[in-house]
C-alpha cells in the first residue's frame, strides 16, 4: 500500500475523514467475526500475520474466500492507522451503509428504537447491541446524536451495527413517518412511574421506543409526539439509571410481552 | 495551597497515589450533589468561583455549612490536578471507605451483587448505579476487578458508590461468607436459558447475584460455588449483552419479584 492510501485510512479516525470518504474502519478479531457472521463485508482488510491469533488467521481466510481485498502490512503500520492499540493485527475498512429511512424501512418491521440526541458513544453502541438481542427491527438515530460509525460506537455495539438497519432521521422525517405508518411512539422518561407492562398497545401498528440522553432526557418535541410515556420503577435512592440500561430494560420488557402474546 | 499539597491531589489520578494516600478525588457538580445527598462528605473541596454555575455555588455553600474544608483556587489549577476537563470548577477529595466484608455486612442485608473480575470501569460503575436503583444492599467486588475508586468508576456509578457499602473480597472470603450466612449464589451466564423469573429461592436467606466480565464471563470457581445459573433469553442474532446491561436486567427482575412477594 502507498503512503497516500494509508493516510486515507488513518483519516477515517476522524469524523471529517469518515464523512468525506463515506467509509469507516474498525479492528479486532471478535468484532470482525460478527461482521462475517452478519455478512457485512469490508471492502478492504489490512492484517499483520505476526500479530494474528489462530482465530484471527481463520477470519482472514474466511474473508479471502469471500473475495475481500487483503493487504498484508507490519503490525506497527496497522497500529499506526488504527484508532486504538487493540487492532489485534486486523483492521477492516467498510463503506458507510445507507441511512435513509425511506430506503431502509420495510412494512414487516414491528419494533423500532429511536435514539434521541444520544451523545455518549458507549450508550449508543450498547443500545444497538440490546436492540439486536431483543429483536428490534431497526434503529432510528436523531440528527443531534453522536455519529453512528464512530469506532467507539461500533465497538460498543459488539457488531449489532453490522446487522441492524440504521436510519439517521430529522424530526420532520420522524413525525411524517409516525403519521404515515400509524406508529405508536413510546417515550421513556426517568421520572415516569408508568410501567411498560401496564401499557396497552395496538399490535397491528409498529411501535417506536424513544430513548433520550443521560443528561437531558428526550427532547421536548419528541415527548410531545409520543402516545405514551413510560419509566422504570426503582428506588428513589438512585436519581436515575444509565440511559443504555434503561433502554435495554424496556426493550426486554417489550420482547417478553410480544413473546407471551404469540 | 502549597505546590506540595496540589501535587498530592494530582497523584490521586493514579492507582498508586490513591492506594498510598487512601484517598480518591472526583469533580463535577452533579456527581458531588449525590455525595451531599448521601451525606458522604469529602475531607477537602477545591473550587474556582469563576468556573462555578449557580448550582455549583449552592453546593459549595452546603458543604461549607457541614464544615468541609474549602480551598479556593484558579480554574486552571483545578483543571490541572483533575483527571478530566469536566471538573466544572469543583473537585472533592474523599477518604477511601472501609472495604472489609466482615466490617460492612449487616444481617439485615438481603440482596448482594458480586462483580467478578469486571475490568471495564464503565461497566463496574453502571452496575453499582443499577444496584442502588434496584435496592441491592451491598456490592462485593472480586480482587481481580478494576479498582473501585478509579474516577471513571465513580463517575459511571452516578454517586451510587457514595451510598452503597462495597466490600473487596477474595475468593476465600466469599466462600466462607456464603457458607456462614447460608447465602444463595446465583450465577449469571450469557449462554444460559434459565430465566430468573422461574427460579425458586429460599426467601429467608440472602442472595448473591454474580456478574462476570464481558470477555470471559464468571470465573470457574465462582461458577462452581453457585446454587443456580441463570441467563437472559434473547435472540441468537446477538452473541451476548453488555455485562452491565445483563446484570441490570437481572437485578430489575429480582427487584420486581421481591416487590410482588411483599
Amino acid at each position: 500500500m502507498t503512503k497516500e492510501e494509508l493516510k486515507k485510512i488513518k483519516a477515517l479516525n476522524s469524523k471529517k475523514g469518515r464523512k468525506e470518504q463515506r467509509k469507516f474502519a474498525v479492528g479486532g478479531v471478535r468484532l470482525l467475526e460478527e461482521a462475517l457472521k452478519h455478512k457485512f463485508l469490508p471492502n478492504m482488510l489490512l492484517y499483520a500475520s505476526a500479530g494474528l491469533s489462530a482465530r484471527g488467521q481463520k477470519l482472514i481466510m474466511a474473508f479471502k474466500k469471500l473475495k475481500v481485498t487483503l493487504n498484508e502490512l507490519s503490525l506497527l503500520k496497522i497500529e499506526a492507522v488504527s484508532d486504538t492499540r487493540s487492532s489485534q493485527g486486523i483492521l477492516a475498512v467498510f463503506d458507510t451503509p445507507e441511512q435513509e429511512l425511506s430506503k431502509l424501512y420495510k412494512p414487516i418491521y414491528r419494533r423500532l428504537l429511536l435514539c434521541d440526541e444520544i451523545t455518549d458513544p458507549g450508550n449508543l453502541g450498547t443500545l444497538a447491541r440490546s436492540a439486536l438481542a431483543f429483536e428490534f427491527d431497526m434503529l432510528l438515530v436523531s440528527r443531534k446524536s453522536i455519529e453512528l460509525y464512530n469506532p467507539k460506537v461500533v465497538r460498543s455495539s459488539a457488531g449489532a451495527l453490522f446487522r441492524l438497519p440504521v436510519a439517521n432521521v430529522s424530526y420532520e422525517e420522524l413525525k411524517d413517518f409516525k403519521i404515515r405508518k400509524k406508529a405508536q411512539l413510546i417515550a421513556s422518561k426517568a421520572s415516569s412511574n408508568n410501567s411498560m407492562t401496564e401499557l396497552t398497545l395496538n399490535s397491528n401498528n409498529p411501535i417506536i421506543l424513544a430513548i433520550g440522553s443521560e443528561a437531558a432526557g428526550l427532547s421536548e418535541r419528541v415527548l410531545k409526539l409520543s402516545d405514551a410515556v413510560i419509566g422504570i420503577v426503582h428506588s428513589p435512592q438512585a436519581e436515575s439509571l444509565n440511559a443504555a440500561v434503561a433502554g435495554s430494560i424496556i426493550m426486554k420488557q417489550i420482547y417478553d410481552r410480544d413473546k407471551n402474546q404469540k
